[in-house]
C-alpha cells in the first residue's frame, strides 16, 4: 500500500461530460493504487470579486496548496466583463508553460502514423496579452507582448523536458522574419538556453512552414517549443492528426513544480449525463500529473491500461468508433491494470 | 488568332528555378495560344533608394501599368535595413487579397482525397504592421493593426471570388474568444457584408480548431477568409495536405482589378539551372491569371494539359517522385494541349 505517501491533489471534475470522466479517473487511480486523494473543487454558479472570473478564490487556493491538481473540461459562463475560466487559472497560478504530448493511439487509425510530438506553449503573453484598443474609429491595435523572462523560462522548460524525457531535439517555432523584434527575441532567448543543453539538437522553424511540415511529414519533429498563439494553434493540429482532443493530455507547469493537468477537449452537452463520453484524455492527463510527481509505476500501469484497452477495440466509446458505455471502458480498463 | 486582343503582362522570372520555371511557362502559353505577350522584369542587383529595396521603381511601374503580373520565385538578398520582396511588391502595388487555391492533383496520392478549399488571406496589415518596439529592456511590443477598411475589403473580395466561382460557403478565421477587438472588428467587417451575399452560406470558426479539423477532414471546408497571419500559416497548411507548395497556385489581388499571380515556393538552388525543377505551381499561377483577366479557352486548356500530364504519370519531375526534365514535362504538356 502506499497509504503512507498519499499526495493530496486538486480535483476540478468540470462540467458537462466532466464529472463523469472525472468519475472514471477516480476509479481507475484507485484500482491502480495510485497514491493520490482528491481533494474536488467546483468551479462557481456567481463571479468571484476577488478573482472577476467564475474561479473562486477557494478554487485557487486548493492548487496553490496542493500543488498539483487535475482539471476536467469547463462550460464558459455567458456574459461579459468577467474572465475566462481557463485564462484565470493561467494568469492566477502564473501557469507558464502549456505542455502537450500527442502521440499516435496504436489501434486508432488516422491519417498519420507514429507520431510522437511534445509541444510546449507559453501560456502567459504574447498575443494573449489582452492588450487592445481603438486608435481612430475603425481602426483596432492589438499588442502581442514578448518578454525575455518568459521565454527563457518556457524555453528552460522544454530543455529541461526534453532531456528528462529522453527527447532529441528542441524546435523552436517563430515568425522571425517577420515580427524580427517580438519573435527574434523569443528564438534568442531559445538559442541562449540550448546552448546550456548540448546533448540537446536545437532547430528553428518558421511556423507557416512548420504547420506544411507538420501535415506533410510529423515524424520529423520532437519537442517543439513557441510562443503562445503558434502553440495554440499547433497543439490543435498535433491533436488532430492523432484523432482530436479526446485523444491527447495536456498539463500546465507553473513556478516551483505547480502544475495543472487538464483534458482541453469540450464539454460535450450533448452526451453529457449518459455516460457516452470518452475519459481517454483526462486519464493521460491524470497520467502525466503521476509522471510529474514521480510515481512512475502507477503512471505506467494506467497508460497501458488505457492504450491496451483502446487497442484491443472491444471496448471504445462512440467518438472512438465504438458502442461501450464510459463505464464500460472503464471497467475493462480496470481489468488491465496489473 | 488572338493577336489583336493581345494583353501585355509583367512576368518576373525570378531566382534559382525561376527562369526555368518561366521559359516553361512561356512556351505552354504560346503553344495554348494564350493571348499574352510578355514584358520581362527583373528584381535589380542593388536596393533602390525609391523603394528601399531590391524591388526597383521600374519593376513597379511596369505591374502598374500592364496592371497584371506573373512571378517567379525571388531569393532573399542578404543584408538588413531594406525591405523584402514580397513585402515590397504587396505594400507598394496595394496588393490586399492573397488567394491560394489549394485542390488534390489527381494522380499524385497524399493523404487526402477531394480537398478543394480557397484561402483569402488579408494581406497588407495584422501581423505584418511592422510596428514593433522594446518597451523596456527585455520586454518587445508588436503591433497588430485590423481596420475596418481592410478587412471589409477582403471581405467583400471573398465573398465576390465565392459568388464568381460557384463556391457554396465562405468561412472567416479568428481568434476573437481572445483578441476580442481585433479580430471582433475582422469577423465583424465579414458578417456585415455576409448579408449582401445571401446565397453564399456564411460561417466563422476559431483558429486553432480550424486547424485541427484541416488535417482532420478537410472536405469540410470551401472558401476560407482571414487575417494576414492565419492567412500565411493556413496556406501552408493546405499546401501541405495536396503535396506542398510546388503543386499550388497563388495570387495576389491589388485595387481595380491589378493582380500579380505567383509561385510561392523557394528558389531551390540545389536544382537551379540543371532542368529538374517543377513548373507546376507557376503554370496553375498563370492559369489564375488567365482567369482573372476572364480568357477562359486557354486557362481551361492549359490546366486539364498541366493535370492530364501530372494524372498520367509517364513525364514527371522528381519532386514528384518522376524522373522527367523540366523541358520534357514542358513537351508532354505542350502535346496534351487541345
Ligand atoms: C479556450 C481558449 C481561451 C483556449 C486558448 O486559446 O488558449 C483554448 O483554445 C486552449 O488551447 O486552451
Ligand atoms: C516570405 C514571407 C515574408 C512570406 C509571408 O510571411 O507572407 C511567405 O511566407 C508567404 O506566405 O508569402
Amino acid at each position: 500500500g502506499y497509504a503512507s505517501d498519499t499526495i493530496t491533489a486538486t480535483l476540478f471534475p468540470g462540467d458537462g461530460i466532466g464529472p463523469e470522466i472525472a468519475e472514471a479517473a477516480k476509479k481507475i487511480f484507485e484500482a491502480a493504487e495510485a497514491p493520490i486523494a482528491w481533494e474536488e473543487q467546483y468551479v462557481g454558479e456567481a463571479v468571484d470579486p476577488r478573482t472577476n472570473s467564475f474561479v473562486s478564490r477557494e478554487n485557487l487556493d486548493s492548487v496553490l496548496t496542493h500543488r498539483i491538481g487535475l482539471k476536467g473540461p469547463m462550460a464558459t459562463p455567458i456574459g461579459k466583463g468577467h474572465r475566462s475560466l481557463n485564462l484565470t487559472l493561467r494568469k492566477e497560478l502564473q501557469l507558464f508553460a502549456n505542455v502537450r504530448p500527442c502521440f499516435s493511439i496504436p489501434g486508432y487509425k488516422t491519417r498519420y502514423d507514429n507520431v510522437n510530438i511534445v509541444t510546449i506553449r507559453e501560456n502567459t503573453e504574447g498575443e494573449y496579452s489582452g492588450l487592445e484598443h481603438e486608435v481612430v474609429k475603425g481602426v483596432v491595435e492589438s499588442l502581442k507582448v514578448i518578454t525575455r523572462a518568459a521565454s527563457t523560462r518556457v524555453a528552460e522548460y522544454a530543455f529541461k523536458y526534453a532531456q528528462d524525457n529522453h527527447r532529441s531535439t528542441v524546435t523552436a517555432i517563430h515568425k522571425a522574419n517577420i515580427m524580427k523584434m517580438a519573435d527574434g527575441l523569443f528564438i534568442k532567448c531559445c538559442r541562449e538556453v540550448s546552448e546550456k543543453y548540448p546533448d540537446i539538437k536545437y532547430s528553428e522553424m518558421i511556423v507557416d512552414n512548420a504547420c506544411m511540415q507538420l501535415v506533410k511529414e510529423p515524424t520529423q519533429f520532437d519537442v517543439l517549443v513557441m510562443p503562445n498563439l503558434y502553440g495554440d494553434i499547433i497543439s490543435d493540429l498535433c491533436a488532430g492528426l492523432i484523432g482530436g482532443l479526446g485523444l491527447t493530455p495536456s498539463g500546465n507547469i507553473g513556478l516551483g513544480g505547480l502544475a495543472l493537468m487538464e483534458a482541453v477537449h469540450g464539454t460535450a452537452p450533448d452526451i453529457a449525463g449518459k455516460d457516452l463520453a470518452n475519459p481517454t484524455a483526462l486519464l493521460l492527463s491524470g497520467v502525466m500529473m503521476l509522471r510529474h510527481l514521480g510515481i512512475a509505476g502507477p503512471a505506467e500501469n494506467i497508460q497501458n491500461a488505457v492504450l491496451g484497452t483502446i487497442a484491443e477495440g472491444k471496448y471504445r466509446t462512440g467518438d472512438l468508433g465504438g458502442r461501450s458505455t464510459c463505464s464500460d471502458f472503464t471497467k475493462a480498463i480496470i481489468d488491465k491494470l496489473d
